[in-house]
C-alpha cells in the first residue's frame, strides 16, 4: 500500500511541511516576544513550536522522529524565530494574527499527521488522535514552556479542528479512497473549524479567576 | 519466559488497565474542572492523564506506546472527562477524592508498569523505577498542564508507594517467583502506603511561601 | 567505523558521564531546596535533571533511552539529592554555584550527546542540536516542573555554549578526524562561553514585567 500523501509531489509535501513548521515557528516567536525573551529564547522557541508536534507524533507511533534528523526544518525554525525577531516591535500587540498562523498551521499539520500515522498501520481512531497531536502538540509545548496553560486545554475550538481535519483523512483512507481532495478537504474543515472557533471562542468561559496573576 | 502477569486472565488484566485510565482520567478530569477548563479542555485532560504515565513507560523502555494505538483507553479516557464534566457541580469541592482515586489509579499502575518493564528485559532496579513512573507519569502531566508544581515532587508519600508498590512485584519477579499474589501484594502496599501518607502528609513541610500566588 | 568516542577510556567515560549527571542532580536538588520541596521531591528533581537530557536525546534519535536502563545514574542522581537536601541550609542562597554546576554539566553532556548522536548516523547540524539538546534538557525540565520558564529560553548564554561545545565536536568528526582532543575543547568551549555569558547576562534584556510574582 502506497503512503497516503503518495500521489501529491514530493517536493510539494515538503514545501508544505516546512511552511507549517514556519508559520508554527512565527507562533512560536510571537509567542516569545510577548513573554519579552530575548532573540536566542525566541529562536529556540521557534524551533522547538514548528517542529515539537510533528516529533510528539513520531514517537507516539514508535519510529524516530524525523524532522529532528533534517536540517531544513530547524533552519525553517530558526528563520522564524530570527524574523519574529526583527519585527518585534510591529507585531508584539498582534495577538488575533498568532492565532491565524496557528489555525494554518494547525490545518496542514493534522492532515500531514494523520496520513503519516496511518501510513504506520495505525487505526482510524488512532490516527485521529495522532493527527490532531501534530497540529496542537507544538502550540501546547509552548504555552507550557511560557507558563501558561495550553490553549489546547483552554479551548475545545482548538482540539475540535485538529481532529476534525484529522478524521476526514483517515475516514476516506479507511473508506479505501485515496483520492488527494480528501488531505486538501480535511486541511480547509479544520481551517475553517478553527477560524469559526476563534470568534465563538469570546463566549466560551475558559479563563480561571485563579488565573489572573498571568 | 512467560510474561509477568502471564498467569492473569487476559481480559481481567485489560479492564484493571482500563479501570486505572478511568481512574486517572476522573482525577485529571477533577482537576481540569477545578482550573475552569470547558468541557474539551477537561476531556483532554482527562485523557492525557489516562495514557500518560503507560506511554512514557514505554518510550523509556523504547518500545511503541501500546495505549495510544489502542482506542477503547482513548475511549475510557473520553469517557472519564465527560464524566465529570457531568458530575461538574457536585464534585467542584472535593479535592480528597482527587487523592483517593490518583492512589487506586497509582496502585494499578506501579504494578503493570513494573511488570512491562520487566518483560522487557529491564533491570530490577530501573523497573521499580520504570513502575512508579508509570503510576506518577499521568498525575505530573497533569499538574503540569495546569500550572502547578506536580504532586510528585511536593509530597514524596505520592512517589514512595509508587516505588514500594513495584518494587514488590520486582523482587518477587528477581527472586524466581511469579506468584500471581505479589503484583496484588504491590498493589495493596501501593494503596496502603498511600493513603497513610495522604494523612501523614499534613505534617510534611512542602509549600513555598513563593508559591502563595496559586 | 568506531564510536566518536571511542578512544576515551571506557571507565573514564562512564566516570564523566555520572560526574555529569551528579552535577546536573545538585543543580536539580538545588532548585528543589530553593522551590521549599521535601526531601523526596528534591531526590525526584535530582534524578530527573540528571538524566532527562540524555533520556530526550535517545529518544530524538530514536534508540532505547540507556541511563534509565543503567542503575547507576539513577543511583548517583539519588546521591546528589540525598547530599543537597542534607547541605540544604548552607546551599539555600547560593544561586551563582547552581549556575556553575549547570555550566560543567553543559559541558559535559553537549559533548557527550553530540558524539552519540554522530554514532547514529545523524547529520552534523542535527548532531550539534541534539548536543545541545543532551546539555539543556536537564535544566529545561527542571524548571518546568518548579514553574519557571527555563533558563535555556530565558538567556541565548545557555543554549550558545551548548551548540557551540557540540558544534566543535561535530565539524571535527565531519572533517573526517577523530582526534580525542576535539572532545576536550568542546568542553572547554561550552564551559568558557558559559561562564562568560553568566556575567554579560546581567546586561541582556530578558525578564518580563508580568513574571515578577515568581
Amino acid at each position: 500500500m502506497p503512503p497516503v500523501l503518495h500521489g501529491f509531489d514530493p517536493t510539494l509535501l515538503l514545501v508544505l511541511n516546512l511552511a507549517g513548521t514556519f508559520v508554527f515557528g512565527l507562533s512560536g516567536g510571537l509567542k516569545g516576544v510577548s513573554a519579552r525573551l530575548d532573540i536566542f529564547g525566541i529562536i529556540v522557541l521557534a524551533v522547538v513550536v514548528g517542529i515539537a508536534g510533528g516529533i510528539t507524533r513520531d514517537v507516539l507511533i514508535g519510529i524516530p522522529p524525523q524532522t529532528i534528523r533534517d536540517w531544513r526544518y530547524l533552519a525553517v525554525g530558526v528563520a522564524a524565530g530570527v524574523i519574529t525577531f526583527a519585527a518585534h516591535p510591529a507585531l508584539k500587540r498582534l495577538e488575533r494574527p498568532i492565532l491565524i498562523l496557528d489555525a494554518a498551521g494547525l490545518a496542514l499539520f493534522c492532515v500531514t499527521g494523520a496520513a503519516t500515522a496511518l501510513d504506520h498501520n495505525v487505526g482510524a481512531v488512532e490516527a485521529i488522535v495522532l493527527g490532531a497531536i501534530t497540529g496542537v502538540g507544538g502550540g501546547a509545548l509552548r504555552d507550557i514552556l511560557v507558563r501558561e496553560v495550553p490553549v489546547v486545554l483552554r479551548s475545545g475550538l482548538y482540539a475540535i479542528p485538529a481532529l476534525a481535519g484529522a478524521a476526514v483523512v483517515a475516514i476516506a483512507v479507511e473508506s479505501g479512497t485515496r483520492n488527494l481532495v480528501w488531505p486538501l478537504v480535511g486541511a480547509a474543515v479544520c481551517f475553517a473549524v478553527r477560524m469559526a472557533g476563534i470568534y465563538f471562542d469570546l463566549n466560551v468561559p475558559t479563563a480561571s479567576p485563579r488565573e489572573d496573576e498571568t
